[in-house]
């Protein structure tokens, strides 16, 4: 039932960051975590999570679950627990799916090198999926590396774009009131229809608000509300603040989000994810020559010329003599995006070790973009050919990897 | 104030179709409208529209207000009186913009053809620009062109991908009910919070819906609504159906709705919407040759390689002998997408000559992609050009037009 590893004290080794990597933040996270409403010099938080990831889509209108639908080629739930991964302070981090997908699961995990995740099989609902989860967390479980956290995150698999920022905060909210939870406000007014398909009223927009995720609980507040949850509610409900409320008797703390938290749940969805992702990595740019002659003209001319094309980028230029030992330097986990200026060898042998090494590496294969082109061309049409290169690294089209492009 | 023409009893002319063109259910529409709760043998019923497009978009974090952000350089607000254009049997459109807005308002008109349209003047609020949308359309207006509609739609101007049919269902329904409008299931639980920002309880998501647009009623019903609505529902309130449900004790009729109609609201929403639009686009493929010897064999070929590159295409191949004359028999407003293949020219100087018409058009200059490739290397690597060709169709990059690119 379980797989993965913990990470104890050791430090934490996420997968490829999309924006600030793991540690960044980590003594300000711990130290706010152990402040909040616990004594002075107290230990730090133990804090788990629990991702439910057994839905079948059935919104989609797509075979896949959305959880594993690709974006860029890679599952959507990858990128989610991505950005788990970041909060090194959270210990554990259980994702609950079917059974028939614990193999594809695992292989998520090994494949992205996804770290302090433990999988568990889902139940019938989305409910009992969380009890499962919640119930391997439970101190009492024989032979479970796990152990009880003091604070239980819940989050959706399909919600990989939130902050480190909202789980500090639902975290230190349900620290101190038990139960936390962010909201947003509603896009459309709700109302509610008569039994004969009419509108019976209609809700004030501004007096409520749209429940999203990540959510956190004081994780005996949300174990004893399963435990003691009816039949209906496991089945039906949709809301685990309700069951901290009905159960428990805890008004959980409402936190507002930003527009970051939305849940994949239509195919427009993944649209707009893969557009967000794109954006994003395509901020990191590693220009690389096979001679150090010439390599401050023509590089630092492009890499002008880039930056006029392609908004908020980084630009690195480096000289490559031998890919095998200088691709090294190259921090593959931060940069999904390589030019390569031949000028030196006319084959392309150099360009072709890089290639090859960026497909081997587990994190740049679903971004690298290679634009062979020569340099004397290059030169001669210097804004041609950054127009192109720009065009290519924001579309990321696999289709015209390897391609050789003339500007 | 107002502006635009009236199409009467004249067959309308709408702008360039994402999907059926207007007149294809015509027929079928107007019957069903006559038939609806009408006496048999009645006259058409008279419909017109109004569009609040007044907003400024404060949710988008974008200067633009969102109904002009351009997606594929094409403002949103133009996709939506596309999609409404489509319906032959409304008979004026009232779109009610900002006074800042109006000459912007004016141009996308101009420049995208757009028919049926009259422009007003938008208030402080949503319900006071609908209503000054409704004063345009009622009788009692001294020099108007426009008249009275039994039934009108409300709409948004940031919904553009609504099929003919909710708008079908939901008049059909008002003419039946007084009211009604298109709803959607919740995708997050909605709960109320208690003043001091804790969860009060949660609503039963199955027991509510998410009310969204299109609407329709009949206009004397949401006139008389909206003459005696109080100044507090006019500045705060969002709901249409509610006003006929307080002031007219109207039970508004609820149509459930597709997917698509969702609002746009945020920049992932420009996001799936180019993508959407991307896609629907990239159905149509003309492949135009300079010659007509080895056309079938060539044509042919690459027909069938973008087949399976591209999915649900549909491709027909052209000989080109004189782009002045023979461009027209290319219907540029149901094709999007044009591949050429020169053979004879080598300067390419009728290709240059169909892409200056394309330009021309206003129809496909946001969408015409141009690659140009010689046919010996063509044929040699028919797969390699197909993929290349297949991906700037898809990804429709502008950076990307006239560059020349060897498969």
């Amino acid at each position: 039932m379980e797989q993965g590893q913990r990470s104890g004290s050791r430090p934490a080794e996420p997968g490829p960051c999309l924006s600030s990597p793991c540690g960044a933040d980590q003594a300000a996270s711990v130290s706010l975590l152990s402040g909040a409403g616990a004594e002075p010099g107290s230990r730090t938080l133990a804090v788990a999570a629990v991702l439910p990831a057994g839905g079948c889509g059935e919104r989609m209108g797509v075979p896949t679950p959305k959880q594993f639908c690709p974006v860029l080629e890679r599952p959507l739930i990858s990128y989610t627990l991505q950005a788990m991964e970041r909060a090194c302070w959270i210990k554990d981090i259980i994702v609950v799916v079917t059974g028939e997908n614990m193999e594809a699961m695992e292989n998520i995990i090994k494949k992205y090198k996804h770290k302090r995740i433990s999988l568990v099989e889902a139940g019938v609902t989305r409910h009992r999926s969380i009890f499962n989860g919640l119930k391997a967390l439970a101190d009492n479980q024989p032979n479970s590396r796990l152990s009880k956290p003091e604070v239980v995150i819940i989050h959706d698999a399909v919600r990989p774009f939130f902050e480190e920022d909202i789980l500090l905060k639902v975290v230190t909210a349900a620290k101190e009131h038990g139960a936390a939870g962010a909201v947003r406000p509603l896009v459309s007014t709700v109302i509610s229809p008569s039994a004969d398909g009419c509108l019976d009223h209609s809700l004030e927009r501004a007096r409520h608000r749209a429940s999203e995720m990540p959510q956190a609980f004081l994780f005996d507040v949300i174990y004893e509300a399963y435990q003691q949850c009816s039949d209906y509610d496991l089945e039906f409900g949709t809301e685990c603040l309700q069951l901290a409320l009905k159960y428990c008797h805890i008004k959980a703390k409402l936190v507002e989000g930003s527009p970051d938290l939305w849940k994949v749940t239509y195919k427009r969805d993944l649209y707009a994810a893969e557009s967000i992702i794109k954006e994003r990595i395509s901020q990191e740019i590693c220009i690389v020559m096979d001679t150090k002659e010439n390599k401050e003209h023509i590089g630092h001319l492009l890499e002008e010329v880039l930056k006029t094309e392609l908004n908020h980028i980084h630009v690195r230029s480096q000289a490559l003599y031998n890919a095998g030992s200088d691709i090294q330097h190259i921090n593959l986990e931060q940069c999904y995006n390589f030019v390569c200026v031949n000028v030196k060898e006319p084959d392309f042998q150099e360009t072709q070790k890089l290639m090859s090494m960026l497909e081997e590496s587990n994190f740049s294969i679903l971004y690298s973009i290679v634009v062979i082109s020569d340099e004397q061309k290059l030169q001669e049409s210097l804004r041609q050919g950054a127009i192109i290169i720009a065009a290519l690294i924001k579309e990321r089209n696999s289709a015209l990897i390897g391609q050789l492009l003339v500007a």
